[in-house]
């Protein structure tokens, strides 16, 4: 199962040190989305979704570890309960909005990426299997 | 970028013919997600979640394709226009509804996988980042 990068997040966090430790801190940061040019038959219609699902591979991640104190309640939990960069396969996951595209550049919204970030999918979020209401994570939900 | 299977999913379609060919038709099925032992230290806390974005590989997807027909509208679409599975990287990506934990099986509903596809990760869906109000896709909403 061998990835191909199919693309690169141009960021304006150029640093490790400057990307917010949590996902779960608001952010109105716009980044670039460059797909690189021999896929850019596949972004067809890709501007008729509002929102999108961007899969990324977190290159800095460690793929050995199988817990961690995260950085929202400083208590040990799986990997798998968390949405931490370090993690057997270390696939980012964002919602974004999709501001502009032109050409193969997509202008998006909502994602705390590093600079040079390589891209592996990009799909359409619908809200029909997508939107989940009345989740629940407790252990994020508890420190609100 | 080479992937490892963390898993495997057990489900009731064991032929491809048997797998719903849209994930906008809904269904009752429920799956078994079988984390290999080597990584059930990264399930702590996992139960605290009640739904579930699971990563999986498409291994029958074609990865030369970047533009398809879909099933929904008959019409041609770029791949990252849709939720196709064939893509350049055939990640899978759902959320799914977490019924149990025992040990390193997880059972799990809300996801239309063939038996014996390869799991690569597991995230809680948490609404602050993943639940997105007012989302569209023109071509898919075109035909509700």
């Amino acid at each position: 199962m061998q990835l191909k990068q199919i693309g690169i997040i141009h960021s304006p966090y150029k640093t490790l040190e400057e990307v917010p430790k949590s996902t779960l801190i608001e952010n109105d940061v716009v980044c670039k989305l460059e797909l690189f040019s021999e896929y850019e038959l596949g972004l067809l219609d890709v501007e008729q979704a509002s929102h999108l699902v961007i899969l990324y591979w977190l290159d800095k991640g460690d793929r050995s570890k199988l817990q961690g104190v995260t950085p929202i309640d400083h208590k040990r939990h799986g990997v798998f309960a968390t949405r931490s960069p370090h993690r057997p396969n270390p696939i980012g996951f964002s919602v974004v909005r999709l501001i502009e595209k032109k050409g193969n550049i997509l202008k998006i919204g909502d994602i705390t990426a590093l600079e040079g970030t390589p891209v592996l999918d990009i799909k359409p979020y619908i809200a029909k299997t997508d939107l989940v209401s009345s989740t629940v994570v407790e252990w994020i939900d508890k420190i609100k």
